[in-house]
């Protein structure tokens, strides 16, 4: 994509209510734009981000027999009555109105209530289980304060899988699996997320957060010896840095976190509201068990620029970055030089574009430093720079936004090189 | 896909409700499941139309420099009442409702108000114009009767175009360049669709429809000798059928049709309410002229059943369809036949995943006759059967949806012959 297409612009400030670091440089880099607290538009470069991360979450939902379905964010009340929902925690976090005349309504903050009488009307026999289903979504939440951004918005994107089974041991099974598959979406991403042990809430003892080390975190967790499992301080309210583990681990260290995803251990909490239950190979009714598992794209995002930024900008892991190659042609004050620049150039973006790869090529009538700031901020992978300097040894400009080292690339060798970078 | 991993069933009796055959076939198929009159969940095989429909408008939108972007759903009052649409239409056609504490919020059903002052954002110079920016997104209307199944719904998807221009002639060459791309949209989602002269409304003296000729249809158009061209009756309440057509290109037909699509010229409707204009070469402001354009994914989805059943289902186009392929095993009373069906059927499925072709596989313990209804009632483009009778001639059973006839094809030929169906 060229910039001078791109409708967005940066801005040279970052936004006067900065609460956070992804708020401000989402905003400042032109990724998001605020509508009002805790509401957002993905601009063009930040639906990029927020689609790669959804297409992780996907494929790795599909890899364990979830499958796709798209409920509706508008919903009545009835089924929420059934559970009590309703009333508590009700308006709190649901916003309820009246529509289609005098009819109650109300916006999905998540949706065990209109999917366990979903697959009730098809799962019937044991035969038809276990039953996986998923949706990518936007939800609400009446957040009376909204802050930190995107991590706690009060329309956000969500990814939230409901999981039906025969018997508890199967669900325990089943969520175990989704504990893997989760693990490999946040390591996909890029980004250090610790399988948490948490309150279960109302439904069993434990369930699990994925809990993303920063200072900016509001969670407080203790974090094993080796690094791969926490505790947070919510079920430990005593604990301290270095007291030992609760599994006998060794001693634990404090930090802040983020919450990027959880998953519970349902059983029949709402199967039962629902009468929902199974005929068994003898004839019998049986209860059916379900767990829920949640990751929110849009707070993913937001936990990656808090977790990879410096002072300069965001820092995108190659994964989820908008584009991997930023292409800057810097000026120069020689007019024949300046269209040698331009050309090559144009060249080498053509040339991307045939082979697949996407480039954000800064095309702007612009100073060199505002460029390379831009570009900074914008933090995309590799950043390749044509200019009088490099021309004149027929070369490009190689640096890795996440390094400091910068390299001259033979021109000859750079389409392949950057092939092989963005493939790798 | 195999049938039996599907959470969804078929049902053999349609909906009692069934207002409509696309509400009708598409429940009984179970592509959606109504949650309340106006709202559905897109079950597994629906939501695969819809995606498919959404890339294909993806991109031709992307195509003609659309640039996408995702707006909020929930939003604040202060902008619409701005523009005056806070009370007119006001809550006849928007959610409204306090939340956030006491403030007045809505649910978009249209995103004038929100994409005017973001794009005034960072357009400012007449170098920065043109600008288009479009999402896909679920939208809320209050329809206080919704009916016609995923025709016309109380939330429904909703693909939005947004261009801004210097100038009213550069309005009217975009508004003809979007013209010709819903006409490809159209097209490559395998229905007709003809432009209709509208009102324009408020804004303008006319706009354009997209209009396909069914019974089913809302609307009521007079359609052109060519077939190419209509007008719409709410122009023209005294045309009747055999009348000269209003640019004289002979007698037109008159015809039910249901709206797919539509284009608005704004102009500065909402760019004046906003003061949003820009800086010239001279340095002087200057108003900004817009235009809109809609299509509605979910709606187009039900139009394509409407417009594409008999009495037995539904009949996918291709580019359209959930998967291109439907491989149904028959059984045999004979076990030892029975288990060789079974094995190549298992064979050519996994075959074609391993050629990237997506097949649903009719892998069920079920009578002959429930299979080939439910094939019919599915509707895939084709049909592979694979019985006793097909295996004694080393053959499957190749059947198109849309065509009577059924065709032998060796089994060693099958996979190739698939392909290229598929691919062409």
């Amino acid at each position: 994509m060229r910039m001078t297409h791109l409708f967005t612009k940066t801005q040279k400030e970052p936004p006067k209510e900065s609460e956070s670091a992804n708020a401000r440089l989402l905003v400042q880099a032109g990724f998001v734009d605020q509508l009002m607290a805790g509401v957002y538009t993905y601009l063009p470069l930040g639906l990029k981000v927020l689609q790669r991360i959804q297409s992780i979450v996907r494929e790795e939902m599909d890899a364990i027999g979830g499958q796709e379905i798209l409920m509706p964010a508008l919903l009545p009340a009835e089924p929420w009555k059934t559970t009590g929902r309703w009333k508590d925690p009700g308006p709190e976090v649901m916003f309820q109105f009246k529509g289609l005349g005098k009819r109650d309504v109300g916006l999905g903050w998540t949706h065990e209530e209109i999917v366990t009488p979903l697959v009730q009307k098809f799962a019937k026999s044991y035969k038809d289980f276990p039953v996986a289903v998923y949706q990518m979504q936007d939800k609400f939440r009446n957040e009376l304060r909204a802050k930190s951004g995107i991590l706690r918005g009060r329309e956000f994107n969500m990814k939230d899988l409901y999981s039906f089974h025969t018997s508890v041991e199967d669900m325990e099974a089943y969520y175990d699996k989704v504990l893997e598959a989760y693990k490999r979406v946040f390591e996909r991403c890029g980004i250090v997320a610790i399988p948490t042990e948490a309150s279960g809430g109302a439904f069993s003892k434990v369930s699990h957060e994925f809990q993303t080390p920063t200072e900016s975190g509001e969670d407080t967790i203790f974090v094993n010896k080796a690094g791969d499992y926490a505790w947070n301080k919510e079920m430990f309210p005593k604990m301290k840095d270095g007291d030992d583990a609760p599994d006998g681990s060794g001693p634990v260290k404090e930090t802040k976190a983020i919450e990027v995803g959880n998953i519970f251990k349902l059983k029949n909490r709402f199967t039962d509201a629902f009468k929902f239950t199974f005929v068994d190979e003898k004839g019998k009714k049986q209860p059916v068990y379900m767990g829920c598992y949640g990751i929110g794209p849009s707070r993913v995002m937001g936990t990656i620029v808090e977790a990879s930024h410096d002072e300069r900008g965001m820092i995108w892991p190659k994964s989820v970055a908008p584009m991997p190659v930023q292409l800057v042609s810097l000026q120069s004050k020689d007019k024949t030089m300046q269209e040698k620049i331009e050309n090559k150039s144009e060249a080498l973006y053509e040339d991307f574009k045939k082979l697949g790869v996407e480039v954000l090529w800064d095309n702007r009538d612009m100073s060199i430093g505002e460029k390379l700031a831009d570009a900074d901020l914008i933090g995309l992978p590799l950043r390749l720079v044509v200019s009088e300097k490099t021309l004149k040894e027929d070369s490009v400009e190689w640096k890795l936004r996440a390094e400091k080292e910068m390299q001259l690339v033979k021109l000859q060798d750079v389409l392949e090189e950057v092939v092989t970078f963005v493939r790798e």
